[in-house]
């Protein structure tokens, strides 16, 4: 089959490998109908993370075709459909038991990252009961393709992290696809009023689409000044940190207001640092989270029900031998105006 | 009367000061009974807190007997025995509905702060119906005078933030006074381990006598490391920073699990760093709080059906004229052994 | 004053009565501007309520300007725009320092009750820091009329006591007025189905334009067997009950899936059948609660950012000296095609 | 093999069946170390489960040695000691990834039910890595039978779902050991008062001693009358049913304050009168549950610090070919003062 292979930072390849088969009785393989290419895919490609070795296939989203099934999975059977979750859960470890699949010991991110993933023909999935997800027949297998990752990751770690509720008023601050998948899911509860804070202004625009209800554009820095105008000097009730880099986070930090929520959502590579000279008294509440994917039956009877257009999310389409290409696209998202990109099978 | 008066940093005095009379319909005199200092105080005699100017009696602490009402209290009348809370809560304003009385925007943590305090013969005591509670005959009032600060500060910041529950592993850093304050709390939840961390071996034996299962001294800073090993290098629940400062604090960023949540009780003067470089993927929590005694009700129940013996945090005695020799034990606490010391008017 | 005064079972009129005047220094007296009639007053004018005596004035709904204030009241003052609550909660008791103001010890709902009430030229309002809420210049005050009670109901008993959240499958049972502002408010939730069911195809098809997904006649008495059918036998998530019938109260026993919730929203005159012989191990949850008007300020919030569109509940108006008139329509509800009717003063 | 099988109402005995084989890749075969006799098997010796047919062996708690696994068990292995849960969980249905595992599509409670259970020397174990939990060595097997179902039963049930808290008033009405199982794990939360209401001076002796600070005698009916004294007409903050009959049901609806919860173990056979008219504005939650058995790594954490001795609840023991006798002596609880009789293979 074919397959995006990683060959050391900065060099890829669309190329040949084996086809997988099973090893578990637990196991199935998958065949890719669509696959899309994450954020962290980019950091992948750079070498940003040591444990993804020469040789692997990256990818960790995707819907696609069961192809075959090991002796013990029951819930799937060859020629389901099915949406791929980016965390392979056992089911029966002490975290998968809590909910906490992201911390599975015989899973969690492993796809593309720690065996090959799904920007390839083929790929296997262990624990497959647990980690794949029904496709019932006429469902949109393109915007299920947001719920193998963006849209758990930016409803788990931002919105319900941050106990968004009616009447809020919430801060998202970055505007690429995963504060967009906070942005879009955040309105299941209906806050008042949503700032969407960005250095992008067709991202800010975007946004506004989106739902926000305010947009701030940070060139200037002066990102907390507005919103304490905005708030009457009381800051936000739930600030989502949707980026990762030191100054973003202590923008949460400066606009929370008391008895308020920051809900982390950014992979950091830094330590940042936290102002409990002030924030002692504050009375909040600082979360962090590894997705889950333990909301995506809820998330999924969302898109099922038209609660939710996922597929707001996608710019861009390929075929998946044009996965290179779609990189390329990605790889330049605030040029290319991209957010998700899909990539099919032919 | 006479009071403890504030005069500037390092400076202070037993003196006469005019006995206060009732300002607003809402509020009471209330004669002394029995006080106490707490560690902010100390802060305050040193000259950390410049909201606190020269001629401020200090104190936020005591029991004592209603000598006077305003019309509008209807709760309490003259003769009636109360505990005198820590933080006025008006009752009607935004925070004080969602029951964040600290953050009241009539009262807070004023009393001898921002108004007179209780370390005298006599206190005014604004919005007296929110920020008094009731003793009923026969109670011990020397324990009682434990629910104006130091309990509740222990359980809401540390115990009920952190949100211990049977069978955790929690870590305590910090054995003063409200450390202690939170071991004691912590056990109504019935945690299967509590270890607790500091650098005074007094206080570490005290805290084994409290409840602790285990004792760290850290004073070769190899606490992280042991935790990993009586942990399985999993870390704990939860940990509660009772301190204060950067090196605590990150401590308990260091020894906290998957999944797990920090609680910081201690008043911070510098920022700390936090290490989102580790944290961001570890599913974790941290709270801020200053104390908001919502729980003195409860509280109150669990002294009065002995679930708890506030008087083991009693270490020291003295006359209430004996103020300013009080104080001189209490800020040597270490080498006085001394946990609360208690002022008792004649 | 002119005023609307019950008189004994079926005996109402609009007469001449003595303007209020303070009486506690908490108090407040408000000129009405606009208030309405709710299905509970009925109920009083049948002489369902012992506790309402003959001359008492009824309605405890309505918005108003502050007249004139006690000199304890700091939150208002004469010439403020306000809602009148139909909960007095006097904030410092037991129950309303828990948020049940339902259950405050000197209030809770005593207007037009156990005082006189809001259908009346002016009213008096005991604790008025507490059981009034201001509203902006430029505000809909008609929409906020719903604010007094019926949006409060509907959500806290129904709505947030069910726990409904994005995804689930909610049935209410009864599309009367109250039934109607638990449809409303429950989108707050974003539930994928709303299922309404009640006997009259009028409010039915008012339920689908307020967002029911599904409406069900029972006038064959089939609803159970239709809803399971919808749900695959599963039964739903989330039932609220807005009637007040044991029939009512049954069929949601017989929908409630495992693990549901069944909220009580209805007024009931008699006991009802539990079925416990099945409900025993469905891990279910049932309550019950007399609204707290705790969520008032979260709802205007959400009326404020237009949300919700509270106006969608009003479909009458009258004059207020046309009372009777109003009565009358009310009382025909059915027949008049009548939610809320809006009585204005000139 | 040897094991007690129901042969029709009124008949069982001791007798040779064939040993159990594997017959699914994720079962476990366990050898009997210690087994006990449930409430609920008296049930199904009298016929009042239609479901559980001639032939079947019964019971559905105990501690044994994995005697061997299929293919697919991976966290357990021959030789292991385990606890047997009385609950089957697929670990991947709907309802078991949302911790109802007593709902399981492919489990549930099933042992000694629709198939083969523990009074016997050897039984199946559908699902082991989710059906089972480890014994660590030195542990003390016996008191751990009781985490298959009394514990989590009475843990789950009564306490979790009663919401008790710190300082609560708690009502147990029935004395038995399900009762008696609440009773012990609900000081995990510290209650201030816990009343136990029976008919059975003995077992209110033992309650006493189990932590009860009040006890009832209800053989005069008069439990309602005496808790409204205890509570100065109040009402307690929690009532557990641990009987299941309308009185008993009743008697927590009588009992129960404003903003209550009544949690209700006890299986019924027949429907209650759920008392509405006063009810509907009380604010309260009645639960239901069967139990889901997912407290049981918590509840274990808690025997192994001693927070807890489960042995308090055993007053007889047996060799496990003595099953009938056994049978004769729980059968006659009352008479013979037992609680839970354990069976232990020679």
């Amino acid at each position: 089959m074919k397959a995006l292979v990683y060959h050391g930072p900065g060099k890829k390849a669309w190329e040949e490998k084996p086809k997988p088969t099973l090893i578990k009785a637990t196991d199935a393989i998958v065949k890719i109908l669509k696959t899309t290419i994450c954020g962290t895919d980019l950091h992948i490609m750079k070498g940003d993370l040591p444990d993804v070795t020469d040789g692997r296939i990256i990818g960790h989203e995707g819907v696609g075709i069961v192809e075959e099934t090991g002796s013990s999975v029951n819930n799937f059977k060859k020629g389901d459909h099915v949406i791929i979750s980016c965390i392979t859960s056992c089911g029966k470890c002490e975290y998968c038991k809590k909910g906490m699949y992201s911390h599975c010991v015989d899973g969690g991110w492993i796809l593309g990252n720690l065996i090959d993933g799904t920007q390839a023909e083929y790929v296997l999935i262990p624990h497959a009961d647990n980690s794949l997800y029904p496709i019932p027949d006429g469902a949109d297998e393109e915007a299920l393709v947001m719920l193998s990752d963006i849209l758990p990751t930016g409803f788990e770690c931002g919105v319900l992290n941050g106990q968004v509720k009616p009447g809020d008023t919430l801060a998202i601050v970055g505007a690429g696809p995963i504060g967009m998948a906070a942005l879009l899911t955040a309105q299941f509860y209906t806050p008042a009023e949503i700032i969407v804070i960005d250095t992008d202004e067709n991202r800010l625009a975007v946004a506004k689409t989106f739902g926000a209800t305010h947009t701030i554009n940070n060139t200037d820095g002066k990102a907390a000044e507005k919103i304490a105008k905005l708030t009457n000097g009381k800051g936000v009730d739930v600030a989502i940190e949707a980026v990762g880099v030191p100054a973003t986070f202590e923008l949460c930090e400066a606009i929370i207001g008391a008895g308020g929520h920051i809900a982390n959502i950014g992979v950091h590579g830094k330590s940042v640092v936290l102002h409990m000279e002030t924030l002692w008294s504050k009375n909040i509440t600082i979360t962090t989270r590894l997705v889950d994917t333990v909301t995506t039956p809820m998330l999924f009877k969302t898109v099922q029900s038209k609660k939710i257009e996922p597929k707001k999310l996608i710019t861009h389409h390929f075929k998946l031998s044009e996965a290179v290409e779609a990189y390329e696209t990605f790889g330049n998202a605030a040029k290319e105006k991209a957010l998700k990109v899909i990539m099919t099978a032919e």
